[in-house]
């Protein structure tokens, strides 16, 4: 591995692997960015280098998205988890503007509770905005769950209940932690019911929908299925796209609203930095950004654009998720695996599934890592394994996985032959 | 240069110089973070490695500002002007909680105005509190400056004047756009005046005052004086410590309150990922952080407390900041040069002073950055020079800038006298 430098497969689920070639280009960045003499992690947000530098991201990020000029790209600091309050405030006062004398039953926000950050989104906007709004839950997947706990399902679309009028309406297009995301074939059960949502809130007539996405952790894997009928789309840039400290939001026009006008119609006041407005009207310049994070970012944009874009990964990644999901149904028929998503609701980020029997899991996590293969552990909150497979994760090293868990059910399965003689 | 990888002195006022023994072990970090086989732009945040690592860099801050254990070190996302929201919610919060049914009158925010950067803090407080607070100004140092108008001074200590109970006092250590800062010699009269404050605020009794200070631009580069007396201290870390995205906070325990509490008596909500409580109780880990940022501060601190610490740090930044007053003061005696700060209260860290005569700013500027020196334009805001001579800038950077004004002077002079024949 020493042409590798000692580097292992990183199946993590975020931080996560990012490209060889982009992380060396980075270190040369790292002394010298693009012939300024000074390093990017020194370099001022305010030099012309490195603001045509943000300009380039902001561009690759629409070209690859297709991101219609009715939305802006907005880069910020922190994560996901930062735009749970960011949205809520955000868009609590562009109800407030559009309904000044609303009342706290009137403003409503809608979340769709498929996972574990849905429910943390839904959690956070109840905290927040207690005494000024109500937040609904649209649906909770684990009424639907095969032990009426888990969440492992899409629901059926005739579950979703929509408010009339919301002022945001929330789902996790991706659920890292239990393997769960919305199909992308609009004919699927388990895509998201746009149509339905449309003909609810869009009831009202005049404004717009106030549709929002989670896409942390697939963002950038394929192309987003009708970007255009969403308000923001927010995503932690440390899945697909590069280091933690950056996030990426596209939010269409109306949502960019004079939050301090609302403050004074009564909606809580939202701090500077996290104003959708400040971003914009600054081109996510106004205070001092996550400059090593865009710039990493960036370079992975460029490494996206020269491979063939999104059409690209959207092949590859498929092709990674079947494979893996192949395998594991293999084991499930040998009562090796057992599979924790019910079918068709099935991540192509994060692959999730239990290896059966005592102290199996420990072995065959120790037995990937013997082998130069880590970050498997699933999420402490829900145990088994779970494979992430963002857009660094080559095929070979899918292969590579695959051939272990292939080799371990044999050694699993001739071990209780020789129990059961 | 080519031993130096093309490098320039980057004389620049933040994003700033970082030291390159530090940038190259962070090239090995990026590929492989301390054995893992995973870069730290990779690794999870919550991987024994990373959690050991922040640790450490927690235990380093302490160690080298003496930080006593009545204070918690927090590291968190965002700059300075993040914090200028972030400290006003967590003590408004605070100030709820201890005085339940202050009207907004009596809620009063006191902010010291020295310099660019306080000013806009306090502006961002009486925005986010409308309604809700009362924003005072302690003292406003442009009634104390030679033009009436400019940011040039630390006043007299008798103009300060402190509310009796305030949510918070709010003061800039070090103004980084006009080059003022607080004299750390307790005589001084440019001294903050720490006494008078505890005389006025603290005559309620009970609570301990909420003395805040925002030591983005000067944080690690001497000891800070009375430490024990803040409430709360916050610092960018792109300065002196590392790369954007990265802020530190030093905070009393008595300001590490419930804000949902204090939401419930009428405090304004608080954004989960801005609670001082919420990232106290999770160690900094409550959301993924921004893991490279953290992981080159910790760099820096290593190499700091290698060196010798901030007294090392306090002499060599003191002969830094002396030699280039002197050589500015030489020019001013030779009417080329003109200082902006009045005496006394100059900036160690940001040097800011004019070159006289038209079109010879840019002369210098080019002159410099022929030299292989940038980084050296005044804030848009100010215009003129600004020197920035953070920790990473060394003794013999500053000599080889000094060898460059003399050489200025003698040309300019030299020139002034063919012009005056």
């Amino acid at each position: 591995m020493s042409d590798n430098h000692g580097r292992v497969i990183n199946f993590g689920a975020g931080p996560s692997a990012l490209p060889l070639s982009v992380l060396e280009e980075a270190q040369k960045g790292l002394l010298n960015f693009s012939g300024t003499g000074i390093g990017i992690a020194e370099v001022s947000h305010r030099s012309k280098e490195f603001t045509a530098f943000v300009d380039q991201v902001e561009k690759n990020i629409r070209t690859l998205l297709d991101v219609p000029p009715t939305h802006r790209i907005l880069l910020t600091q922190g994560g996901g988890t930062a735009q749970f309050s960011v949205v809520v405030l955000n868009l609590l006062a562009r109800h407030r503007l559009l309904h000044p004398t609303a009342t706290p039953e009137e403003t409503t926000l809608d979340y769709v509770v498929t996972g574990s950050w849905s429910k943390k989104a839904a959690e956070e906007a109840r905290r927040l905005t207690a005494g000024h709004a109500t937040v609904r839950t649209v649906v909770d997947a684990r009424v639907y769950s095969k032990d009426g706990q888990s969440f492992d399902n899409v629901p059926p679309h005739a579950e979703f209940r929509f408010s009339a009028r919301p002022a945001l309406v929330h789902y996790c297009e991706n659920e890292t932690v239990d393997g769960v995301e919305f199909a992308h074939d609009a004919q699927s059960p388990a895509a998201f019911p746009f149509d339905r949502l449309l003909e609810t809130a869009g009831a009202g007539g005049g404004a717009l929908v106030p549709l929002v996405a989670d896409y942390s952790s697939s963002f950038l894997c394929r192309p987003i299925p009708r970007l255009a009928d969403h308000a923001v789309i927010y995503a932690g840039a440390q899945k697909n796209l590069g280091p933690a400290g950056l996030a990426i939001l596209i939010v269409r026009e109306d949502c960019i609203v004079d939050v301090d006008a609302a403050a004074r119609l009564g909606a809580p006041p939202v701090p500077l930095i996290l104003s959708y407005k400040q971003l914009a009207d600054h081109g996510s310049l106004y205070n001092t950004p996550s400059v090593f994070a865009i710039y990493v970012a960036g370079l992975v944009l460029e490494r996206m654009k020269a491979s063939g874009g999104l059409l690209y990964y959207e092949a590859v990644n498929k092709r990674k998720a079947q494979k893996l999901y192949a395998v594991i149904h293999e084991g499930e028929q040998k009562g090796l695996f057992r599979r924790k998503v019910q079918q068709g609701s099935e991540s192509w980020m994060n692959v999730v599934f239990e290896v059966l029997g005592e102290g199996s899991e420990n072995k065959f996590l120790e037995g990937a890592e013997q082998e130069g293969m880590k970050g498997l552990k699933g999420h402490r909150s829900v145990g088994g394994i779970r494979v992430s497979l963002y857009n660094a994760i080559t095929e070979p090293e899918v292969d590579k996985l695959i051939a272990f868990m292939t080799h371990f059910m044999k050694e699993s399965s001739s071990k209780s032959e020789v129990n059961a003689v």
